[in-house]
């Protein structure tokens, strides 16, 4: 990723550690990258500032996640008032968000949207997809892709979970 | 999400307090949320055993964030050999999880590849899944759907993101 360049080896090898372990203390972390433990903590506070450690948070483990996610895909119906569309999209899009079981919402640049769900089965998941997403006022289509299996990311599921 | 019902109130509390700031100390949490600090030390402990805290981790601020990002479906001929496909998906979908402007790779369930790739611009963006994923041999159709805007889930972009 080209914007992090200005990361040097240093500031990388703090935030793999911080990244796999936010609670790492300074001396745990200077002993593991071998640094004095005053530069580990110079170095920390101007990550923080920089704005390159936003916040510390926790990632809920299998236990707590959905077992079944998918993403859809919804596109609405164009309008006859075309400035209606973005409005409606808002709308729509937000009123997603407020779900526990959507665990993502981004709207995209050709006006669709695009979210994760998630359930405890298929079941669960498809009646969800219907009764929340299908169902909404002049969907014109929904695409379900069911996630069979993350070959990277998979943490976003323990991130993104609501308590 | 019904799995986390199990979890009572005051584990929710201490959660959110967390997954706002996973380096809040007992006390700051007991102090937030009013009850005794010996409790709250006995719930976290309780809520790591059960496997529900899997891990604490740094959330990257929007400077370190690729600006662009884009949903992208992959799906790939089927080939002669039936059997063949679900190797071949596995192949591509692991040298996609290598690529560092590759953000989350899934496999869905109707052998489709959905990924979130990330740039620092529009150009850059189309210029990487043109030189990475449409031009993998055997794809059948590429679908991309630029994010405009997040409404919910922004931070995995933090999460995700490889240093």
């Amino acid at each position: 990723m080209s914007k992090v360049a200005y990361l040097d080896d240093l500031d990388r090898a703090i935030l793999k550690v911080l990244k796999e372990d936010a609670r790492a203390t300074i001396s745990e972390i200077s002993e593991k990258i071998n640094k004095p433990e005053s530069t580990v903590h110079f170095r920390i506070k101007k990550l923080i500032e920089r704005g390159i450690i936003e916040k510390y948070t926790i990632v809920l483990g299998e236990v707590a996640r959905p077992k079944e996610v998918a993403f859809v895909v919804l596109e609405l119906e164009k309008p006859v008032i075309e400035d209606f569309l973005g409005r409606y999209l808002e709308y729509v899009s937000r009123n997603l968000a407020m779900l526990p079981n959507v665990l993502l919402v981004a709207k995209t640049e050709d006006d669709k949207i695009v979210a994760l769900v998630g359930a405890e089965t298929k079941e669960e998941l498809s009646e969800f997809i219907e009764e929340n997403i299908q169902s909404i006022p002049s969907v014109r289509e929904v695409v379900v892709y069911p996630v069979a299996e993350f070959k990277k990311g998979e943490d976003i599921k323990g991130v993104l979970l609501e308590v």
